[in-house]
């Protein structure tokens, strides 16, 4: 079993409208101090595989398939058990 | 300046639609051996503030009225400098 994280963002220069708008609530609701919004999207999955380098391909692939849109996004692959990055929500 | 990142999942028991639709897609496309999806949202924020209690003060309170919705949801606040979680996409 493997948990991956994938983290998706947007390309340099791609217009995030989603952060924008929420800049935009966020300025009407008095917070003006706020100078940028991104907003980044992340999938876990919990695959049932033996081998690491499977996983990392399968997920690569997964990602060009389905999860992201080349044409607009970045994506990173983490595999979670070697970050120790704390616990997720 | 102050760059923070709310992390936002569901709350335990809270349906993830999102993520079991893309496990159905995931499994549709041949990749049976995914177990469990789960969708987390992120945003980045860059905020002009001096004080880094005021910032948490101002993000929890941004958390609480505009951006998470307190009934299904989870939020973490955390601040980037403090992490050196490598870069970001």
């Amino acid at each position: 079993m493997f948990e991956v994280q994938i983290k998706i963002g947007l390309k340099k220069g791609i217009s995030d409208p989603e952060g924008a708008n929420t800049l935009k609530a966020l300025h009407l609701l008095g917070f003006n101090t706020v100078k940028e919004v991104k907003t980044i999207r992340i999938i876990d999955l919990i695959i049932d595989e033996k081998n690491r380098d499977t996983v990392k391909k399968k997920v690569d692939e997964m990602c060009q398939r389905l999860l992201t849109n080349p044409v607009i996004h970045t994506y990173e692959i983490n595999f979670k058990e070697q970050q120790d990055k704390g616990k997720m929500i």
